[in-house]
């Protein structure tokens, strides 16, 4: 019968990690937390005090404070991490992968020390290992460690298909299966526009075309940006996540969920339709893959694997 | 019988240029179309993308296009202006006002080519003055010439008021006449919680520490980043503003209006409340000052005089 | 240019007529009219009164007026019918249908006096014959004027589906084509739930226990009720079409439209996969069938036929 | 840790009760459970079906269930009472009391055993001493026993003076004190349009139509309707108090409220400013009366003093 709102703390106040907390605020789901390491603590107390701003005008009523103190975190339903390095000209994968497994660790300790029953989303890459990094080191059961990356992807699908077809994005789905980016296993047979198979809507090399524009989606962006990643789609994705748990919404999306056995795989995080509530990750949801998507997919549990290796 | 989108150009893709045009389309009060210069084509198309791709995760349904082409604008219903350059160590006002100056006078000279009936909200500092620029430069009647500044830091207002009596900001009103920041002319008495007048319910040295802290609002913020100023907020109260032109709301919001005698003034541009519809500016409210206020109103509009002085 | 708000007028009072009015005006959609004959206008005013003051309370704005006086309708976007009266024990069809084209030609000949150029949505059964009739009153052209059973009946599908299943609503999808109730051809091949068709996650024999209860959806509000029939997801349905049209989403939704030639059938009104948009019914989806699916469609139009002759 | 989502129940599915529960879903504020009596049972779950149905279209996802077994309303959060009979032509006023006060005492009796630490918003005429039964019939604590009259004379009030000035409701505020209708005590100098006084803003005598236009907005709604009273105002200003508590918003809101020696008053519930969070009501706000205000309101009192001499 307690009726105090609940709590999601966001690790990492770069331009992904403050976006998810405006947009967790702004739908009132939560107080929110925005944790940086202490050189950042007055840039992250900056931007959570501008958000706060809004709220009046935007008739949004949630605590957002910036903090370097993970004590601050404390009891926190979720927390979403997004912090972590990008690869930078020049720096090897083992290099990028090392360094983040480093934060992965240092983060999710202080994160279960005031939180020891939360709930983890984690966006940081390569995110399937990152996830998993996590996971170890949280010693949370696995339902209660989840990456994100589906969401994502099949959000940039449904934009491009939307404009293919001159549609609402409203009545647009995708389906993917398996690693982010280039690892991505569409399942193109399991996307709609107003449950009509895009398949008879679209030509062949027409689909093939904005799936392969859906795995370089993240590089259009950053192409684009010049300086920078995306983060207005990866914050809404998160949010998205959190608020299936927050309000125990039983939602059918696709995380990055550790595996054991599902799909024929063993002991790593991979992308799988999920069902998400109160529980985390209440669900995987097994498919009947064609032997072509079975390939795909097991190529995508192998990339993963040789991440997986280069961990520390 | 028209039913087509409203139509809202963004001018800057900034921080706050960007941000805006996300809450628009989130809103989905209107297709945008988000304008930067032919440099920042790229990152402009960029953002803009980012932003359409959390469409289909947010549940939103608008256009969203970066351009440095400012035929894309054409017939837009409102244009919101952020572009402008922010004062840098060593840079003289009289500097900061004369380059802004140019930057009003080429952005309006396109604004009106495209949109010659449109509403135009300048943000861009010093705003009193740069409303004033583009009034002149484009032709349209004052009503449809209009600046921010008062929604933005009754905003800051409210939230400190909401902390200190720990209460919903949903609760709290503010009211302020006069220029942006130190010009401000805070009307404690016509701020309440509850309805109730804050003077009761807060000493006035406290009440002159929130109304000082609003002051000095926007610097509080660029102090804690470090780099930048405050757009989350900013943002927030551009599109409440043009929600509130959009949907005809009649909402009654302090702006930066062309006074023509009313306070007793002439022929400057000056925040005071008003009534926000299809019109634009469709009412400018009179009160009855005290002596005290009166002054400080003088003050203030002495102080905007002076930067339209600098004006080329 | 014009920013004056939009406008949709709802023909007659009773549950869902009162209900939809709500809904548009809690969207800010538009202004509401709601109109009902001369004896029922004091309680069609008693209720936009109530309507409207929950305004506050609720944080919308717009103008809803309750009167008898078509004049008031002047110029609206859209007027949606749900006058008529419902079948009674001891009445037949055919003076149901009868009674009902009076009131949908009375009613079609005072909208379109008012509104000459509007999109008109009806409601009113039998659904298909009426919509037929306001048609051929109206002299709007055929994309402009278009019946509602679709939605409906799929939301009440996706509502038993996500019971079964225990996912949420917003990841379970439904088709239906045809007539309404007994003559709904449903499709369950294009109807899923997360994007997996349901014949994958639920046996036939329950699969068909829910078609079968959706069919009979109404009726089992009825029997429940005891006294008169489903109004909230009725009236959902029709804001959801009336905001698809207003906001010119080209959402993909069932609606009853006028074929001429799509699907093998010439001259009736039938429910069908549409594109709806600022022009109304902006397209019809034509969808292969099996064998089976087009003997149902057939029987269905045969059913709407036999309705259709009982028109004088 | 918890994250299953919170509970209202909902006592009485006449239109008011129905209405509040369905804007409660709508929110997605939590899972509803609407009672009636036995004999309401099938309405009672058909209204409920309907509602859900509605979910779909609406993008809510919510349980709502209808029953007469209040073992359904297991620990509520909030309970909400709207059960009870109306005023019927020739009864007198004692009998309407002691007929509620019934109602009241045996509904009561069956929520707290179900949650015995839930919070109870009532609603049921006359308000002042039904919300007094319900409190010593339930052995709660009385923060957690609160009437509703103020949040609805306000949002009439606020719809009366909007429409008056031609500005957005969304920019009016209203103030009262007092028992509902003729016994409200209204304070004019409190309410305000953008926060200036409305006193400044209408003439005397027009504020005072409007007053008593606010005292009668009850049956002024009654008379229109001819059969059957006000529920959309008076759902949504349900809906208000009980989210500022599920979300601890800690709203100032005017309620019926427990009354031990503020206001010089003694065992009485009566309206006064309160602020509303998860504790129920954490605060009343005493303010300064004149000498009218303060005459006006011990009359008020007494009114509702004679009310509870009627209580059996």
């Amino acid at each position: 019968m307690t009726m105090k709102r609940k709590k999601v703390s966001v690790i990492g106040s770069g331009f992904t990690g403050a976006t998810t907390a405006f947009l967790l605020a702004q739908k009132e789901l939560c107080d929110v937390v925005l944790v940086d390491i202490p050189q950042m603590e007055n840039p992250t107390k900056g931007k959570a005090l501008d958000m706060l701003e809004a709220g009046p005008v935007q008739g949004f009523d949630a605590t957002i404070i910036g903090t370097s103190d993970y004590a601050e975190t404390k009891d926190s339903d979720i927390v979403i991490i997004t912090a972590g390095i990008a690869r930078k000209p020049g720096m090897s994968r083992d290099d990028l992968v090392q360094t983040n497994q480093k934060v992965m660790k240092a983060v999710t300790s202080e994160i279960v020390k005031h939180s020891p029953n939360t709930t983890i989303i984690v966006l940081t890459n390569p995110v399937d290992a990152m996830t998993y990094t996590v996971y170890k080191e949280s010693g949370l059961p696995k339902e209660r460690v989840i990456g994100q990356s589906g969401v994502l992807d099949t959000a940039r699908f449904r934009t491009f298909v939307a404009q293919e077809l001159n549609l609402s994005v409203k009545d647009v789905t995708g389906f993917v299966l398996g690693g982010h980016g280039d690892d991505m296993v569409p399942l193109v047979r399991y996307s709609y526009a107003g449950g009509i198979p895009l398949e008879k809507l679209i030509s062949p090399e027409r689909l093939e075309e904005i799936v392969d524009r859906t795995r370089k989606g993240g590089a259009e962006i950053v192409n684009l940006l010049g300086n920078g990643s995306a983060y207005y789609a990866p914050a809404a994705s998160l949010v998205e996540m959190a608020e299936a748990i927050l309000k125990d919404q039983k939602r059918v999306l696709p995380s990055i969920a550790y595996l054991e056995g599902e799909y024929g795989l063993e002991g790593i995080y991979l992308g799988v339709p999920t069902v998400l509530g109160a529980g985390g990750i209440e669900k995987v949801i097994e498919l009947e893959l064609t032997e072509e998507e079975n390939a795909a997919l097991a190529k995508s549990a192998n990339s993963v694997k040789a991440v997986m290796e280069v961990l520390v």
